[in-house]
């Protein structure tokens, strides 16, 4: 506490992240990275890097980047906004799209950033109760509303909604923008993206971190019509001009041009949890059908902080969310088979 | 323009960086960057960063980072923040340490970035005037005020306030933090860094983008009191938990461990800053004393606006500002010895 913070300071609650620990040799299924490594064509981009660029600021609207995203999705450059991970880019969201009168709408159980946002830039927003089986109910997000954020799938559940009920959610919300949080789309679903051109109020943020394994590289992404875009970079333009650098640059574009690797990389984490689900319906656990890169599990018979905990004595990091309704639940991230082998086994000795 | 907005988004005025060409051969003066390539360390840095490492996220709180750069003024790591450039650290203490009920004051001629801050966040702001030599006039910032701004040199003058005016300054605003923005100081000034045991309410802000030749990179940090650098890590982990990339950290913990390259581009500058000057005096111009990698430039004779733009058909940008009583004058950026003396040889056709 310090009598020089701003008021807003001294009522911040912060985002905690998942833990990265610094030293111990553990096996990480915690923060939902990817189990492989970045296409080599990354890895080639960012060590052909000069001494030249570096000593340049970099390209303040990365025209390179946003023309390779636009030219996957079938849009025009002025239709995607970049950002310093899909974090940033969210947060410009919030106070450039969803600071209004009215409140913003999301579930009650999502990614837990969307509270802190609304806190920092003062939005109030007003939490919609996911359904008994943890899926989005629609219906109750027709109230007049200052916008609606909707990760899907959905985070921690990994539960997809269909891009049909999207629609219907864009339909009866014409008059407020609707971003569609798709940091785990590619291991399932099916992207919002192509209902761009049909909806002006729909705003689609995309990652690198987790099915391009870039996590470590800090770039993510929007969709949307050329007005939302400008919004955005607005509040980019009065925050920080370069917010993405060089070589984030220049490895992005090589990662969005590496579509076989892509490919590969998804089909792999699909593989692996099909695989693990498997195995832990085996072991008793009940998990919620994921479409993103971690499942959603709980056992009827044990509770999840002491599993979460038995585990980690064993250096196998999991997420526990000690939070109502979803307490009993651990949520684990596909890593390598190798490493969902040595989680069961662990929980195999444990139950 | 869009209905959908946010009150805010309407009226915000952007800030507009130097031009950053993309294509052209140019001589390119315009942005304050470094004459030299990083040091061959971070390069390596940059170079053996492995696919493990980018497919995690990067350690959050960038401990090995703010350790080196704690090393480096004999402070602890709890009192240094780091950040996505200098731009996104003064934009997290815009809002976590200057947003007061009273307006933060700074110099009506300094980096047009301050307005924009004050702008995003709705933060009152009055701008004292400098005196006619364009110096900081320490004597009006007595007022009382919700906090004050100074780089130091000053941009876009280059003039340097010494020390014991720092000194004064804290000592006459011991209620409200104090932020000397030294992006320029390496080139010939004396960090306030030295002061920080002495005021809790002094925040110093450095750049590696100018100095360590990394304005590709964007890393920027703070130093000041535990209790400061507490407030600014508040306003961070709501905004954005994971800044900086795995590169960008490592690479700037490469370039604070080669001392020896630093002094060497320091010197460098200031040796071509030294000849370029008597080559702008020998034509007629009159420069301000610069600590800066830049001089500003004025000639008796001779419209700011129609040099730059002559020289801008010739290939060669430095930097016109169309604002009051600093439109007579050029910025030229500290290039290459080469880039400068075509420069002059130009200068020299023209005048």
């Amino acid at each position: 506490m310090s009598r020089f913070w701003s008021e807003i300071t001294h009522t911040l609650v912060p985002y905690v992240p998942g833990e990265q620990p610094r030293h111990q040799r553990l096996v990480k299924l915690n923060t939902n990275e990817a189990p492989i490594e970045a296409s080599p064509k990354v890895l080639e981009a960012i060590r052909s890097t000069s001494g030249d660029q570096l000593r340049r600021y970099p390209d303040p609207e990365s025209v390179a980047l946003r023309q390779a995203i636009a030219t996957r999705f079938a849009l025009d450059p002025a239709q995607v906004f970049v950002g310093n991970g899909s974090d940033e880019v969210l947060a410009h969201a919030f106070l450039g799209l969803l600071k209004h009168p009215q409140a913003v709408l999301f579930p009650d159980i999502t990614y837990s950033f969307y509270t802190v946002w609304a806190g920092l830039y003062g939005i109030a927003c007003r939490q919609v109760p996911l359904d008994e089986h943890f899926a989005v109910k629609v219906g109750e997000y027709a109230e007049p509303n200052g916008g609606i954020v909707l990760p899907n799938p959905n985070a921690p559940t990994g539960i997809l909604l269909p891009l049909e009920d999207i629609r219907r959610l864009l339909q009866a919300n014409r008059d407020s923008v609707v971003i569609i949080d798709e940091a785990y789309i590619d291991f399932g679903g099916e992207s919002a993206a192509a209902l761009i051109p049909e909806f002006d109020n729909l705003l689609v943020v995309h990652t690198l971190s987790k099915s391009r394994a870039l996590a470590g590289l800090r770039v993510g992404y929007a969709l949307g019509q050329a007005e939302l875009i400008e919004g955005l970079n607005r509040v980019k333009n009065c925050f920080n001009s370069y917010p993405l650098d060089v070589i984030a640059q220049r490895a992005a574009v090589a990662s969005l041009e590496d579509e076989s690797w892509f490919r590969a990389g998804c089909n792999e984490v699909m593989e692996t949890r099909a695989w693990l689900c498997g195995e832990l319906a085996r072991l008793g656990f009940e998990c919620l059908p994921s479409a993103a890169n971690f499942v959603f599990a709980s056992h009827p018979q044990r509770h999840a902080r002491e599993l979460f905990e038995a585990l980690r004595e064993q250096g196998i990091i999991v997420r526990h969310f000690a939070r109502p309704r979803i307490d009993r639940f651990l949520r684990v991230s596909i890593g390598s088979r190798a490493d969902c082998e040595i989680l069961v086994e662990a929980l195999e000795q444990l139950l």
